[in-house]
């Protein structure tokens, strides 16, 4: 096996000769198939501390050894910390490039989502191991490569943050030591912040960040998070929906009636409750709350396109999801999520099946979350729900109604605001934003898929509001990697991918 | 004391002679007067035996207790089993009269709601104790009286199946007692029938009746059971409804997704849910299923008036719920507890509150009962609730869906059926029916209240099955009894007026 590895090196040393002129990518997957081992080792050694964002013991052991990879690759790494002494810090490193002009902040996080060891199949969260496959293929685990081994890129690594968000981290790291290799610079300075808290919300993100906003000036963010393309492309994304969540309880008599002896005459809060969801929405999904629509700001023309031109996985995904018809009157998911939402996450009156008795309940909540584009304004769309609420003959208040309220009005509920932000998205015009683009797309990756925003709500707004500078996703890990759930996987070829498209980013000019 | 207790006796002795040409009830009034120690004493002792029908030992020293009630007035008990020799059983007696021609069921049941005592306010379920007014008004404990003590006949006696349903026990064997010291016999013979199981839902009664139909052939029951009016009156009932339940259980992807990357194009099923509900009713109630009224048999000159003429308390019992508006459009409550119903026992998708994720849910369930009246049939019913679920776009099964065709169909529903039987309700016209009302109406206890139904549903259809018999209720116990909860309790004044009611009853001429 040795004389491959070292054939290997060979060949790699004479492509770097030969491409030595050319764009950056091609010099990257050179050292990055030199280099699988290593690259796989350090990252695995990372993967082996635990990394739940509550751990602080653990999470601190993290940023440590975070700080020595910056420190071995000489970029002067430090804590940035919270005003709360328990949060996680932000590990954070720098390349500042003589006469750049431009600066680029990129991201990670270097947490992962709580998880249950015992619900793992033959492996451990923080223990990695090196499967064949995926599991749901059969998949089985191999030994860890020795150095020189060829590595298969289809072979899977079983671990907590494999994916999310420690490949993130990785692909940034392994980025810097091939160019560095190469004697190569990037083209603007270079900002690392590496976070130990997204998963958790990260509920001292923006107080890190304010704390120190000239440190961290830039042109913009790069994101390296999230899955690839279900397409199996990595994905560039412009944005990400804000978010809003209410709770609805609507009121009946002030004890469970029977059914049989009062049913037909005592208010049904579940039928009442029933009749109010119903009518927030027709039957293609669209949204019949007064106004919903009115703040959307309409996507440009390179924002249509991209749509227009993304892979279309729409049949397979229902396919996978094992569902008979789409929402959206023919729309496709790309098209639908560009949209504000409305979604029921949850609903509960009395009890069902073998629980449930002969009763009309005494109250039904639901629990329902609004996602917002821009041009929406999180608290406005919240008032539009309570005023459709209310036009359907509710008297409405933000907290538990008194009995006077309850016998007094026809109709009572409960609306409750929970957290929200607004949406944030870069347009895909912007210079920043279009260098990016260009970058992955040339980084050697094949072809990328280009999205205006993601379905999903990610707080940028905290970005936006301390620094007025774009974010743009990368989302490089393999989309069937089991994100936030057990048996959380990458596929290698996804981290190799990663690493030159962080290269392409990092040399990028705009 | 004992001064009043003697005079008592003797104003009593002197009452039973110039009252011997007069109905029973003047009498048993002073019978009842007379003897009011003796009765509350044996109540008290009946009601200190646990009565859970499952607690296979207490239920049947409770029949044992019964069997030796019924001996001392020579009632020839014998307790009726079922073939499933674990069930209560049955205790019977009777008072065959010489001569008569028609036989009347007297139906009480021993058994009670099962109850968890430390929920009981100063007392204990099977420590039967007396206050002086109800709890809610502050009634405190007082001493149980010296035989010879004037009772307040406000007081109530707390204890589980006070008044549901030993009350009814009582007032059946008391008024027995009331006729024997008289030297009077009924006009009909009596059969007694004492069921240990009602509160567990009859489970075994059609086997019992089938067992000893000889032995039970009458020309109608009387059951004592049930409250009186919310006025206060004693009530007799001439029919329950009948019940029909069904699960709806509507499915959307085989996996929770997140709301955000896919909410607006993976269906709902809580919204769909929703919508389906919101398609059975109209906003004021009512049931907007094909054919749904179709079947019901309409109301007789004597059952319309029975309603019209009923003590209207719909305000009072509105502001004691403590809700704004009823539904029904403005009719009364007794005037929807005639049509068949259809009520939500309960919902639930996924969480809601602070157990709720931003996810679409797998699926939505809910719960319904629906009641029927004379002329519905169950099954019919329901068939038609199934033909509105599928008139509505969905594909409905009485099982769980497979993969397949949850994939298939833009929409699915499982729609399974829970137990059901049909209505019972007894012509006001029929001669018995005439006759119990009377009996009643001229027991000497004040104006009653005559009902075509109640609300609630209770098996009758077993009685008519058996023996193609009306029959008919007799509602005596305090309506504010705390009925299967705890602090159950009596009114002492109710159980005197049903002693008085069963012995006209007895009496009565048909």
């Amino acid at each position: 096996m040795r004389s491959i590895w070292q054939t290997g090196i060979a060949a790699a040393a004479v492509a770097l000769q030969l491409l030595s002129a050319m764009p950056a990518a091609a010099s990257v997957k050179g050292y990055r198939q030199a280099n699988e081992h290593a690259i796989l080792t350090e990252l695995a050694g990372l993967l082996a501390i635990p990394n739940v964002a509550s751990d602080r013991e653990n999470i601190r052991r993290n940023a440590d050894a975070l700080v020595a990879m910056m420190e071995k690759r000489g970029l002067k790494p430090r804590l940035l910390e919270s005003s709360d002494a328990k949060a996680p810090p932000v590990v954070y490193g720098e390349w500042r490039v003589a006469g750049a002009k431009r600066t680029i902040v990129l991201y990670a996080h270097y947490d992962g989502q709580p998880t249950d060891a015992s619900q793992w199949t033959g492996s451990h969260p923080w223990k990695p191991v090196l499967r064949d496959k995926p599991l749901y293929a059969g998949g089985t685990v191999i030994p860890m490569p020795q150095p020189g081994e060829k590595i298969d890129p289809e072979s899977r690594l079983y671990a907590r943050s494999a994916s999310d968000d420690k490949a993130g981290v990785m692909a940034i790291l392994a980025a810097i030591d091939a160019l560095k290799a190469e004697g190569r610079a990037p083209a603007a300075n270079i900002k690392i912040v590496f976070e130990g808290e997204e998963e958790a919300g990260s509920p001292h993100l923006a107080d890190i960040l304010g704390r120190h906003k000239a440190l961290l000036k830039s042109d913009g963010w790069v994101i390296f998070d999230g899955p690839a393309h279900q397409s199996g492309r990595v994905q560039v994304v412009f944005g990400a929906r804000g978010i809003i969540g209410a709770d609805i309880t609507v009121y009946g008599a002030n004890r469970p009636l029977h059914s049989g002896h009062y049913g037909n005459w005592a208010p049904n809060p579940a039928m009442e409750l029933s009749r109010l969801l119903a009518s927030m929405k027709d039957e293609t999904g669209r949204v019949l709350i007064k106004g919903f629509y009115d703040d959307v700001e309409p996507l440009g023309e390179a924002e249509r396109r991209a749509i227009a031109e993304a892979p279309q996985v729409d049949r397979e995904l229902q396919a996978a999801l094992g569902f008979g018809q789409p929402e959206g009157g023919g729309q496709s998911l790309l098209a639908l999520i560009s949209q504000p939402s409305l979604n029921i996450d949850g609903s509960k009156s009395a009890e069902v099946g073998g629980k449930a008795r002969n009763i009309i309940p005494t109250t039904a909540t639901a629990t329902l979350d609004m996602r917002l584009v821009r041009g929406n304004d999180y608290r406005r769309q919240f008032d539009k729900l309570v005023a459709h609420v209310r036009a359907q003959g509710f008297y409405v208040t933000d907290r538990e109604p008194t009995a006077e309220e309850r016998a007094r009005y026809p109709r009572v509920a409960q609306v409750a605001l929970r957290d929200g932000y607004n949406a944030e998205r870069a347009d895909m015009d912007d210079p920043f934003a279009r260098a990016v683009t260009d970058a992955v797309r040339h980084a050697g990756i094949g072809p990328i898929v280009n999205l205006p925003s993601m379905g999903g709500s990610l707080p940028l707004y905290v970005i936006r509001n301390t620094f007025d500078v774009p974010s743009i996703m990368v989302g490089i890990a393999n989309h069937d990697n089991n994100q936030h759930a057990e048996d959380e996987n990458l596929r290698l070829q996804n981290l190799w991918d990663g690493i030159e498209a962080a290269a392409g980013i990092m040399t990028m000019t705009f």
